[in-house]
């Protein structure tokens, strides 16, 4: 029997980076033209979004949807206090995000065995061995991009089941060594649920620290702010999300995406937690997304009712 | 600031109770029919639901949706074991619910006072003394039906937005001292968050210990699986939940309902907290029910993406 080990105080500011970019355009079937990504990119800034993963630096041929990120890249370079970061899945995806000046560089290494040789053909600790030759050529760059490693299956894995807390813990200590700055758990397939999060996570912190500084959930099956809050619970700060929860996992056709970004910001907001981004700003730009996307789904629930009239300070006055 | 108080362990076995017949069916503009009713509890029964609603004891002509509450009613008491429970908003509906021998009789009273003399045109006042006419009527009756109050509106109202945790705390206090044996708190709006939660049923808990049962959450901007798992937290080991997430507000057309009850027994079971349901048998349900109530709006997320495979002992066998 699981239990609850939630004691901390709710953190009083968080950050939601929008992965949307990213996550969200990289299973779909089409490709999004580069002007319409900087739309969405100079909206998301004018809605309070600080932290964007703009791209990922994959063959253009694996992954047409994003093959403009360089240009992304630079375009959100362009915008002031504006963190810009982006998917690499190897050294050579690492060294173009240092070339283009990525601020933050994000490695995926699957905790799940079987899930990381079936997507990358390499063991988690050929991962780790590939992060240290990517902290090297940082360094000898003389860059200031940002290492950062998202443990992916960190809670369950659709080929494998299972996954070990204790090979999370492991690995996460070993991406640290090998020379990552910052590592953040994932919930790749939707498989975490709240008691589990508060227990990995809080093995993870034990091990590690703030070096674990973010969560990544999907709400294929739900549960996205339940395991949201529990990670709050447990002092995590920094949150993942998908502007009308696009994304997610593609062996759950039709299932919800990433957790929604306005629904998560939502959430903060009703618990008095800062995230400085404006719920009208993005509900409105979801809906530019819906267009955008037009014939996706989209997901999310906060966009049909609207914020509580305990949240319109002049829906209050109104009604008083 | 709001911090996390949760500290209890998680409970082992959970009641979920399945309102769908009542606050599902009574904001439909369509009456189902009374053979419909029984089928749906027939096989609500057989997915190991024990819990039930079944309707309204209201004049016929204000909510035909539940005129036939006492057949229901009837046939639900055959099924061994069964708890039927029926709403009733006044003593003249307790005194049939009383007649129909009815397990529990639930009463609601709203604690924001706008919506109660907007919905009853009754103070909640008012309705605390009914409770005390209600006790006597059943005790006179040497009946067991067993008396709870459900408090609406207790995380916020539409009509008056804030309503005052101590007010919520006293109308439990008066309602219990009026002779009712439990009380609920119920979301009505959708306003609630996590933390809200946690502190208000922190402060009912210690003015009224364990005569406070169970939460009834909706799902209208998406929180009410985080909302069930900070009552949880808090010890609550009975919650309210609709088949397909229907019912809810009608203030909020085209928002999620009440919590998809078969999404609740997904949070449940990934944490090792028994409810006795069966999600094979409550998906199926569902698709009869999306078939019984065609053209109307279900919800709920896990009857798409289906259960993972650690939840699957057969899945992860053919893994292995």
């Amino acid at each position: 029997m699981t239990s609850s080990i939630a004691s901390n105080p709710l953190p009083r500011r968080v950050v939601v980076r929008e992965v949307g970019l990213r996550d969200g355009l990289q299973i779909l079937q089409r490709v999004v033209p580069t002007a319409t990504k900087l739309e969405w990119i100079r909206a998301a800034y004018e809605a309070g979004q600080r932290e964007l993963e703009v791209g990922s630096f994959v063959p253009a041929r694996l992954m047409p949807q994003l093959a403009d990120t360089a240009e992304v890249l630079a375009y959100a370079r362009t915008l002031p206090g504006l963190v810009a970061s982006v998917l690499v899945p190897n050294l050579k995806g690492a060294e173009r995000a240092i070339a283009e000046e990525a601020h933050a560089l994000l490695v995926p290494l699957s905790a799940s065995h079987a899930h990381s040789l079936a997507n990358l053909r390499k063991t988690p600790d050929d991962v780790v061995a590939e992060i240290g030759r990517i902290r090297a050529a940082r360094d000898a760059a003389g860059s200031h991009t940002r290492i950062e490693v998202g443990i992916s299956t960190a809670f369950g894995c659709t080929i494998q089941g299972r996954v070990e807390e204790d090979e999370v813990v492991r690995l996460a200590q070993a991406v640290l060594d090998a020379g990552a700055e910052a590592v953040s758990l994932a919930d790749t397939v939707g498989y975490a649920d709240p008691a589990q999060v508060s227990r990995l996570i809080g093995k993870v912190l034990r091990a590690v620290g703030d070096k674990l500084e973010t969560a990544h959930f999907h709400d294929t099956r739900g549960l996205g702010l339940a395991n949201s809050y529990a990670a709050l619970q447990m002092g995590i700060s920094r949150l993942d999300a998908c502007l009308g929860g696009i994304g997610g996992c593609p062996h759950a056709p039709g299932a919800s995406g990433n957790v929604a970004t306005e629904d998560l910001v939502y959430l903060l907001a009703s618990m008095g937690i800062e995230s400085g981004q404006d719920f009208d700003a993005l509900v409105a730009l979801r809906g530019r997304l819906a267009t955008w996307l037009d014939g996706e789904q989209l997901h999310g629930t906060l966009w049909r009712a609207g914020l509580p009239r305990t949240m319109r300070p002049q829906a209050e006055a109104v009604a008083a």
